[in-house]
């Protein structure tokens, strides 16, 4: 897997003269759509199939300011996955050292917004996802 | 017609220390619903109806730099509208002092995405934005 | 203390149709500013006394999905504060009903960037937000 | 010149299910800073001497939607340029045909907030962006 590589944008940073914090919310969603097209399944495949996977929570500890023009790395990992909730945990690195932890859980819902299984509604991408849990 | 008011946030602004210049842009769609709220047809009402309404081109003339905590008031004119394009003029003040001057033009489309005229789909809008014009 | 309103913009929905979960975020940094301005403290008072306060983590629980033109009411809370770290708590509502649980974590730094403990550098500040801790 | 190009983000998406308007002002930005960097003048240099470069006028004029998950090229050219305000113009294209064209206007200033001439302050940048006007 490799790691997906944001390059920060100036209008990325606000006054402090750093990343405002709320786009490291955003980077995680660039990194996620990127790990699920790696492991062959693209998340505008799951729209076209009717499934739409909605973020229950999100996390962010942040450990070292980022500021325009810097490449931050970020590794994507199944932390949690049976099947109803996915969660994922990034990894955000800059020049080899970790500027912000993430956390993101999802669920998956059909076209009248019921929560749905997807080891039952699409056995083929279950398995892929499982298949990733460290 | 009210001025709509803006209140300037921390995020909307970049390491320049004033406020990043695209954030203008949805400071006048802000402007906008709510200038179309005041005048009776809220683009929520346009949106149940099936009617959607695209920005075709955007402009903004930036004259003096704003920053966080700053209260914005915008000003919006119809500049034009026959029917089929709508082209919007917007003055933004602070303190009374012109701060951007900005223009958008809409055209609007049915649920199939074809341009339509609001005089035909729509009399009782078209009447409405039409008694806009200056 | 009146809970601050946010209005959800049409930038702020994605193609799922609801408001894109980053925004939530954003509302948090809103309704906090406003929260530092009705105790007194205005962030922008801070940041002129040569003190900032970025964000050392964030979290979101989110619990059910908003969009365009809703009326979001965003009450603050400190959970925690002894004048090193201040940890605040967001309640947003929609008609009563919660939408979004929300945390953040904040430290204080001088100019040259190191931590301060409010206590000693900012008594007057100190007893404000240490008055509000529940 | 190699064309800049972007991936669009789902976050970059509204509830039309189209990319929000307001996101190409920012694609400009990054086509633009993308450019400085091909050419050898990096932004962050011109920061690092001291010297910013505000946006005087931004004008989009969009021709087909986009959405998530396409690829937009973006061209930049200096359309004018004689050492006081810079003229840039951005055709973006998605698999060749053009979805939008921009325009931006910057003028340079000191750290005191002076408009300068570059021809006087940075001849060397000068004549970098001076020999790309077509």
């Amino acid at each position: 897997m490799k790691a997906y590589i944001h390059q920060v944008q100036y209008y990325e940073t606000d006054r402090m003269g750093i990343v405002h914090h709320s786009n490291y919310v955003r980077w995680m969603e660039e990194a996620r759509m990127d790990f699920f097209r790696q492991i062959g399944c693209g998340y505008e495949k799951l729209e076209a199939e009717g499934i739409i996977s909605p973020v229950t929570s999100v996390e962010c500890k942040y450990k070292v300011t980022t500021t325009f023009a810097e490449e931050i790395h970020i590794d994507v990992q199944v932390a949690e996955f049976k099947g109803v909730k996915l969660k994922l945990k990034y990894t955000m690195l800059r020049d080899g050292g970790i500027v912000c932890e993430g956390y993101s859980e999802h669920c998956f819902l059909d076209k009248e917004g019921r929560i749905i299984s997807l080891k039952k509604s699409s056995p083929a991408v279950y398995e892929i996802l499982a298949g990733q849990v460290k």
